[in-house]
């Protein structure tokens, strides 16, 4: 039997949920292959569902009554609040009824969630997440990117480990090449962290490749980019900040030039929408949690339907490419040796 | 007597040393009311004099026979190669003989030789290295970008208090809002460092407005924003990495498309290149060295004639506007309350 795959996405997650997901997985539903185990108030989510027309096959409510807030504790939500949407989406992982969990909300009780009720994978210290950034060839994967603010170096030796099966599995990437960044290439650059991080890496058996500096990060000089979750957060927040600056300018500058803008909307206007749209983090999909036994992404806290959707394909292809079990198999073999 | 400010230019630092620098010198006389003592080389530096006609007037060459490379160990270099470029700059600064101090060189050597030759503030545990950004708005300062890979918490309150007054004088702001960068908002967001830091901050008298997250140093939401080197120059490198990305991506996609290149010629490419300038380093000047007893300023390594110029006319700035005695005053008042 070719049993579709299901993604359990917690309905109540995002600045805009419930009504943007519940339409992201009615245009994942209606687009791919895919079940959607949508998790939450039920009454909510019906009456989103209700909205949609004609209404979509494949989707499932799993009741949950409780929500955690954006800017709620995570670790004492997922605790407190048994009941929340997105433990009720990691029980049903957890119970092979979905094969993976997509949110939006509160990434900190998503990956306390994880860890609670998914549990780490084996020679897994720390999850991390994982950012996957454009450069001018292949997209970069940085992480981790805010799930441990303070890290050991064997965390970056794990992050690295996880991350090279990711870039491998679902990007096709042959013999990731891995890099540490710090605030300079040569080898006498780095903080205590970096330094010790490298003795590490050089011995691991990764392609590593040394130090990269922030500005190669975009350039495509590694596949996986490792650092602690509080500099890769900074990264991450900057390179979008960044991006979102040079746009609003160049609007900002067009829109008061009006032969600019006549043009504009000719022939640069494409051009410009077409950049913005490979930068954009929507059409990305989720960053994926990587180190827990279960496949997990979490996508954008500011996700529209379309961004739910894309996160929803992106977790299917990573199903569909066995990322998990090669995970554990690369880390199991680790452990062992 | 009014007697002009001079400032001391290390002619052997950067990547195209001596000509730029020699070159950026001589627009600076011509364009500045101010002295050049060049520092470096007799022969070359004479030689590349020779070069301009007419012959600039106000630069002296100052000889140093040794020259510290990019990528030569800064403090072994500094104290063995004692006749170097870069510390008979710093010599100058300290014997009066300039009032500030302008390198494109290593600046790893730079801050050594500064802290060598000039010393350290009273009440600087740490001299930092201040990145000044664009925003739709004003610049914003952050620091340290580079100088120190690992910080104490106090370090952090000491660049909060340096980059304030500089942000003050130098560019005018009242009140500076100083601003933690971190991985989040939240006051529970941030590593070890943060938490430790913010403490320090809240009781330190300063216009402290808590912590910022990576996007928002370039939505203007602070006026100064700390954090530690590492992190800093992580963040500075990335920002520029995306800057570059996006415009080469821009004028790749245009030059593909014969139409819109034709139209951008006509009307975009002002705007463009209006905006390039704009989040261009060398129109910035250089990135200052606070917390020294002296004004030292690090140009960025790849600077050509346009940025060694703007460097020393940031730096002739500052002399006049009193950025070191104002300095000195906050930080010593500090150490006596």
């Amino acid at each position: 039997v070719n049993r579709k795959i299901v993604i359990a996405l917690d309905g109540m997650g995002g600045d805009h949920a419930p009504r943007e997901v519940v339409l992201g997985a009615a245009e994942a539903v209606r687009s791919l292959d895919v079940g959607i185990a949508l998790t939450g108030r039920e009454d909510l989510l019906q009456e989103e569902l209700a909205r949609v027309s004609p209404r979509p096959q494949g989707i499932t409510i799993v009741p949950a009554a409780d929500t955690v807030g954006m800017d709620e504790h995570a670790a004492l939500a997922v605790r407190h609040k048994r009941d929340s949407s997105i433990n009720a989406a990691m029980h049903l992982a957890k119970n092979g009824d979905a094969q993976a969990v997509v949110s939006a909300g509160n990434s900190g009780a998503t990956m306390a969630a994880a860890l609670l009720l998914l549990g780490r994978i084996e020679g897994v210290e720390r999850p991390a997440i994982g950012g996957v950034l454009p450069t001018g060839a292949d997209p970069v994967l940085l992480l981790d990117v805010g799930a441990n603010a303070d890290c050991k170096p064997s965390f970056l030796l794990q992050f690295a480990r996880v991350g090279e099966v990711y870039m491998r599995l679902a990007h096709g990437v042959v013999q990731p090449r891995v890099a540490l960044l710090s605030n300079g290439e040569e080898d006498a650059k780095g903080n205590q962290l970096v330094q010790e991080a490298r003795v590490l890496l050089r011995s691991s058996g990764l392609n590593f490749i040394g130090n990269v500096e922030g500005r190669q990060i975009l350039k495509g000089a590694a596949d996986v980019v490792v650092t602690d979750g509080f500099t890769g957060n900074v990264a991450l927040k900057v390179a979008e900040g960044m991006s979102e600056f040079i746009f609003e300018e160049l609007k900002r500058t067009l829109i008061n030039r009006f032969v600019a803008r006549a043009a504009a909307g000719i022939t640069l206007g494409p051009t410009l929408r077409a950049l913005k749209h490979r930068l954009d983090y929507a059409e990305r999909g989720g960053a994926p949690l990587l180190g827990v036994r279960g496949m997990v992404f979490i996508a954008h806290g500011r996700s529209d339907a379309r961004a739910i959707c894309n996160a929803v394909r992106v977790a299917k292809e990573a199903v569909e490419l066995g990322v998990l079990a090669a995970t554990e198999a690369a880390l199991s073999a680790r452990s062992l040796s």
